[in-house]
């Protein structure tokens, strides 16, 4: 999927929501807890509801890979079910995969040739060979880490090396590799005042956002430092909208969780002249 | 199992060899590349024959999960082989994996309770609560990237922050993290010579060094600079050992590319008196 088709498809939607799909079977509804393939069936069910209110998906893969086999196969059947059902869907594996180069070329195997992925998260540390067979892929994306949403981020990110603060000069950095135009950046919505500094190193990149919800960062703040003339911003929710009820309406009201943010979004992109 | 645990067997084997199963069918002899659950097979054989000269195995979980459902059930396979056969081993899932607590808390449960592995490699670009996660489980061990071997390694880990570079402040900041004493460190064999300074910041800790063979690191002088008094190291060779032959005697000729860099191993460690 091109950045042209993702705009696009944001224009469509007039949202720039991401839902994230951090599937825990410990927060489903007591009724289904046991029930047999309930990780796929959980996330179909969601995905049905929050379809027309988001523009992309997150699947956060730490959740399935937890139950071994198991997690795998719901894995391949979410991603056949978005693949077949909802093409136009922008996808990432959030992976944070990174590894010397033959290693990161079989992590770009899996979730690009395997699972079919729009894109995956990847960390930065090892360097422009550990990212670079991902950047290969034609019209698939690499979503960098700079500056998370954690608390920890403080630990390394932040520190000053010259001029530069570490995520800065990630940013910097990896746009002097090989199809640089094919990295996207994952920027904490709790660090909303850095998106000023991050908007003047790459005003046309499209980031990812996650970290409002449950891990309190505003919506507003993001998209008043954030937006660009192409929306350039992929804001996800996960926790709030998948586990909005414990209840057996939880898919009902995941869909009302998510066109609330949507409603939120469609004014931010009409004030900001974008749609 | 404990790092007392890995001594033993260390000077039991006289040996710090670790196995890395990067295993890649398009590396396999001819007649087994289409042969049914042929990745298992394959590492199996690997294991028989080099099992008693080395310490431990490194399992590139990227070869593994390229392969989809396929390559999980190979995994699966593989660590209850080695936990069933070979308990005294220490395993090692090279993963390179971390993300925000309750993600990293995930692939703690993936590797460490479901898989069973005695470690995990982790990133440690986003900080204290990507790591400690992994801490939490006792008897088991978190293997930090510090210096890798890799060219990418100049682009973040070599920069410099006050008087140190990233990698140092990774290393010397992990320390106070909680249960620090179950890290152990990567550093690349690639860059031996560094080895002086982290041993200064970490005298105790286990070092798992890849990068000698097919990256070209040399095991002589990681050894100079690397070893302790309870060796303190884990060597790793992937492709020079399980590559060894592209033929049928592929196994056969692993055990012999084992023993002979055993067999360096002995030598070294009686030089150092540490046997």
């Amino acid at each position: 999927m091109t950045t042209k088709n993702l705009f696009n498809q944001i224009k469509a939607k007039q949202s720039f929501l991401c839902v994230g799909l951090d599937v825990d079977q410990d927060y489903f509804p007591v009724k289904i807890k046991d029930s047999p393939d309930n990780i796929f069936n959980f996330s179909k069910s969601i995905i049905d509801t929050t379809a027309k209110y988001c523009v992309g998906y997150k699947i956060n893969i730490a959740f399935f890979e937890a139950y071994g086999i198991e997690g795998w196969n719901s894995l391949e059947k979410v991603m056949d079910y978005l693949n077949n059902y909802y093409p136009e869907i922008f996808t990432i594996a959030d992976a944070k995969r990174a590894d010397i180069g033959n290693t990161s070329k079989r992590y770009a195997k899996a979730y690009f040739d395997h699972f079919d992925f729009d894109s995956i998260t990847v960390a930065p540390y090892m360097g422009a060979d550990s990212v670079e067979p991902f950047l290969t892929y034609k019209d698939k994306h690499t979503i960098l880490l700079a500056l998370t949403s954690n608390k920890g981020a403080a630990d390394f990110q932040l520190l000053h090396s010259g001029n530069d603060m570490l995520y800065e000069r990630v940013i910097k950095t990896s746009l002097a590799w090989q199809n640089s135009n094919q990295l996207m950046f994952v920027v904490g919505a709790t660090k909303a005042e850095a998106l000023i500094t991050i908007r003047k190193l790459i005003p046309e990149h499209f980031l990812l956002i996650p970290g409002i919800g449950a891990q309190g960062g505003s919506l507003e703040e993001v998209a008043k430092n954030g937006l660009n003339h192409q929306c350039g911003l992929l804001v996800n929710s996960s926790r709030a909208i998948i586990y909005a009820s414990k209840e057996m309406d939880y898919a009902e009201k995941a869909g009302l969780a998510a066109k609330k943010i949507q409603e939120k979004m469609k004014e931010l992109l009409i004030q900001n002249h974008i749609i």
